[in-house]
């Protein structure tokens, strides 16, 4: 068991926006519900038995309604707009938050400068919320762009726990934007190619289909495939371990000539024990790996 | 019958305070929804089958809760704050939400500026809601403040309604706060002075005593009487008619040496009847008067 306050989680904000005025974080957010239990389950975002009224009335008041706030998860982005018009940070204003939801995992903003994913699509380039909620993925990917990313400095701390710690996972999430999106800041990917840690990944794909999300569309869209082998691809320079679905088992050899190692696993989780058992597996690797 | 677009109802917003980063003014507020029908009949306040949501998460995160926001109230405050953030002006924040809900009387707040209605109180000098919500009005009222009210202009359309209106019913609020502070702005009380029009007020004390509220209290504490006479007195350099509780129409003489014709009528509004039965009262009073 690792203790929960030695575990530092880095989380994109590329997917960040304002909305009626309020800053919303939507990657942010999901990871604190999740982690102090709060997290709507079957919907998968949000604040479980939340209600809908307040966004009821902004529809009244001829406001846009795709990007459904909850009138729990209102709170945060009141709460978190509040401090942040007093100059506060975003890395202070997720200490805050989560301190009062009881977390005792450190959460971390990838940054507190402005970065925003933004997705090419035939209609133009819209915001990554805009294009995946809203337009419910269905545009045509031309190109991702992270604006402002030139001029972003990592949050204090993200560096420091890259450097410092004894391993670093790199969540199953989505490898463009999401994990590309931290990865996009040339600090974090020089500090992952730096650390004397092991760095172990698990593939967010499985079979050639991502587990859930439009990684798939994405990954196409700017003339990558979709496989684990291509995630490896993209992860290479920083990756020790690369964790693949036991289904993608013949992808093995293929991704070692990349030089990285493979572990087979079950990666899909469905029950809190695949979970628990897939975190045991990363952190066996882990403590395998050496650099 | 008065058409109500032919109506302009001028606002206190010396209640106004900021919570949680949001621009809040219970006048203006509780006005709208009451004249949208939206209005908790029961608690006075709010909109009707509200929850508390925000409210609870808010208080979580380690806010204050004692100002009750509904969760469909909110919608207001936050589409109020991003209008204002933006610089539009109270008076059109307010004429784009009173056209959402409906509302055909014009609403105006009294100012674009910040007035702010303070109590000097043995615990210090604090805002008017805090001084009613949060401590229920159980402090020593010393002095009543106008924060700001020298450099406060009027709102665009406030003296115009009353100069070239066909008649001014003063409602009957609290007169020190609530109305007072609308006659606070001096270019205000000139043009009910000035204007051609009649000007009917109605007595919030009935017996000595207010309706509802803490004018007693406030009245009390800047060492005025309370009752109708002291109302009038406050009122009487543009007052033509007062109109009084049957109650107190033992009064009437007093009122009458003061220079305002006095009306006795039922003025305790407990349902919708005596709302119509006074408003026609007051309508009629102005049809009468003339300057």
């Amino acid at each position: 068991m690792i203790p929960e306050e030695e575990i530092t989680t880095i989380v994109n904000t590329g997917d960040d926006l304002e909305l009626h005025g309020l800053y919303i974080s939507p990657d942010l957010d999901i990871i604190m519900y999740t982690l102090a239990g709060l997290v709507d389950e079957e919907k998968g975002w949000g604040i479980q038995g939340d209600t809908f009224n307040c966004l009821k009335i902004l529809g009244k008041y001829g406001q846009e309604t795709w990007f459904r706030l909850g009138d729990k998860d209102l709170a945060t982005h009141i709460r978190r707009t509040s401090l942040m018009s007093e100059g506060v940070t975003l890395t202070e204003v997720t200490r805050r938050l989560c301190w009062s939801l009881g977390l005792k995992i450190k959460l971390l903003p990838m940054t507190d400068d402005r970065v925003r994913t933004a997705i090419r699509t035939p209609i133009g380039l819209i915001g990554f919320q805009e294009y995946l909620v809203k337009r419910m993925a269905q545009d045509e990917v031309l190109e991702i762009i992270f604006e402002g990313v030139e001029l972003a400095k990592p949050a204090k701390g993200v560096v420091e726990a890259i450097l410092d710690c004894t391993g670093v996972i790199v969540c199953p999430s989505n490898p463009l934007v999401s994990i590309g999106t931290i990865l996009s800041l040339k600090e974090i990917r020089d500090a992952l190619m730096k650390t004397n840690s092991s760095v172990v990944a698990i593939s967010p794909i499985v079979r050639g289909e991502p587990i859930k999300g439009p990684a798939d569309k994405l990954m196409r869209g700017v003339g990558l495939k979709v496989s684990a082998v291509q995630v490896a691809e993209l992860y290479k320079d920083f990756l020790d371990v690369f964790i693949i679905d036991s289904i993608d088992k013949e992808l093995k050899n293929e991704i070692e000539k990349l030089g990285v190692r493979v572990v087979c696993t079950n990666t899909i989780m469905r029950t809190q024990d695949d979970k628990i058992s897939l975190a045991k597996v990363a952190i066996e690797a882990l403590q395998k790996a050496s650099r």
